[in-house]
């Protein structure tokens, strides 16, 4: 199995994607392929230890950053590196791919160039959220916004079977994000998405209100981009408040430093907790191929995870399930 | 002045409803009707200590629960209390209204017997949130699903004339809630109601993200009903699985027991700011007299926080305010 890497993408590149890159054709004995500035990649290899049957590189000397718009730089910079590695696993040159970069520019490379799975409206990222109950997915994250009812079957089925094959969770339980649970509450979109996840052949429990999310009461929860965005990010800043008030509850004043000896454990536990790097990248589903996003700030312990889960959506055959899925159901086809 | 409460709703009713009239008839030098059970409020009362003469009962012997439909019970049920109150409030023999009961219930009241104020398209329930730089104000937190741009603007300019003249702020900042900082970013609805905003008389500040809302960068945060419902839900759901959490940690053993004792007054600091009841309740506006709906699960002591917040509404004259601002902007009409 080859896996594909933008070498070039993330707050810590090139230094964390290639740390992980070289470690994963040591441990996980699979071929790595380091997309980038060629020189600067082998430079920062230079540090680690690899398989040097196992690893190459391919040079692609521009980069997309934040301030594009990304669809127009996929379109416009064919030699950056996610466009080349994009490119690589259209052609079959790897199995999977992972970026840690620009959002945007993974979405629209995902669908401009590796291109949409047959049946599949519009593909979804997917996020793993660290809950009361485990790691829930979260479809869509914010690929799409002005969904129709289809799209969020569709998100459904393919968040199903993503945690189904890479989580080894039997029957995920899938809820429709709404504003109460009863079957009569929600806006337009989730009421006429409600019969349809009747019919959709997945685990569907009913409409899930917020406070469910962090309880973690459903494996898969299905919403419009828009919403799932605004859910991710809200639970990330709530996160990222509460962890530094938590801090500062022990830094206060030398009994609280010493009080914070006695909980240490539990602390590093709270903090692992509330740490989404724990829990891999962000699978785009709906694609051709495997595709990964990895957070943006992520140390080379957090592309390692990546990799791994990489490597068990191509293992576990997510998209020829989902391509089944979808192809078999005609309520749930939409092309 | 003189404030009415709906004796029979919320978790702690009769009690706390009580309790809190009670006490506001001695403290705040205001006058109280209590809406309910004649019988049931006088057996309580006679518990606390009030002043006679700023202290009456109106009778009324129905109750909206939970499991009723909201319009249809409000126009069955004449004589449920949450009714009652409102057709007191709206014959004028009382300033504001108070009920911790059923939100539907007290929603419907608000616009079947209070009534929409003139221009006001969709009245919107506001609920502060306890945030790192204070309480900010999201609207619409449930109350409406399927808006339309003009309404998004309404909420914002209700919203700042309430955090103005109720909390005090100055040139309240409005954030657009959306999927993305810069202003090409969001769905159909935001991406119309942006250069509405900045036509509006607010001091808008762009669209916010998710992160924006408990790091508190904006103090008013205007959204559709089903995405201030989810955000608000969620934030109460992480609320309570982080604060069990951290219970935790310092239940483990004895150690952590121990280690308790040195942080005890942050502990305390922290609870009080995960605690919504610290900041009373969610003021109904764009209805033609203030209508305050307190957290179903309000102590004495979050109902007569409420009952400030009350008394607070009516004396900086929020409805006069907000009618005078919207009926003398074009752009922000809806009639």
């Amino acid at each position: 199995m080859k896996i594909i890497i933008d070498a070039m993408g993330g707050d810590h590149a090139p230094a964390a994607p290639v740390e992980a890159g070289a470690r994963a054709t040591r441990e996980l004995g699979v071929d790595i392929v380091l997309v980038g500035k060629r020189d600067v990649i082998e430079r920062e290899l230079a540090k680690y230890q690899f398989d040097k049957n196992r690893l190459e590189i391919v040079h692609a000397d521009e980069v997309i950053t934040n301030h594009e718009e990304p669809a127009k730089a996929v379109r416009a910079k064919k030699n950056a590196s996610v466009v080349v590695a994009g490119r690589l696993l259209k052609e079959g040159k790897g199995d999977a791919m992972l970026s840690m970069g620009n959002t945007g520019a993974l979405l629209a490379t995902g669908l401009l160039i590796v291109g949409r799975s047959k049946g599949v409206s519009r593909p979804a990222l997917a996020t793993l959220l660290p809950t009361d109950k485990g790691p829930k997915l979260l479809i869509d994250a914010g690929a799409n916004t002005n969904c129709k009812d289809i799209n969020l079957v569709q998100f459904a089925v393919m968040g199903s079977i993503y945690m189904k094959n890479v989580l080894d969770i039997d029957r995920p339980r899938v809820g429709l994000m709404s504003n109460g649970e009863e079957e009569g509450k929600g806006d337009a979109l989730t009421k006429e998405t409600y019969p349809l996840l009747q019919r959709a052949g997945v685990n569907f429990i009913g409409n899930i209100e917020g406070r469910d999310v962090m309880e973690g009461n459903a494996d898969v929860i299905t919403c419009d981009g828009f919403v799932g965005n605004v859910i991710l990010k809200t639970v990330e800043g709530m996160g990222s408040v509460i962890s530094k008030k938590v801090k500062g509850l022990f830094l206060k004043n030398m009994f609280t430093k010493i009080g914070s000896l006695f909980v240490a454990g539990g602390l590093k536990e709270f903090k692992k907790m509330m740490d989404y790097r724990e829990y891999g990248g962000a699978p785009l589903l709906g694609v051709k191929k495997p595709v990964i996003k990895g957070h943006g700030s992520s140390d080379a312990k957090a592309a390692f995870s990546a990799i791994i889960q990489a490597k068990k959506f191509v293992e576990t055959n997510v998209i020829q399930n989902i391509e089944g899925h979808i192809g078999s159901m005609e309520v749930i086809k939409d092309e």
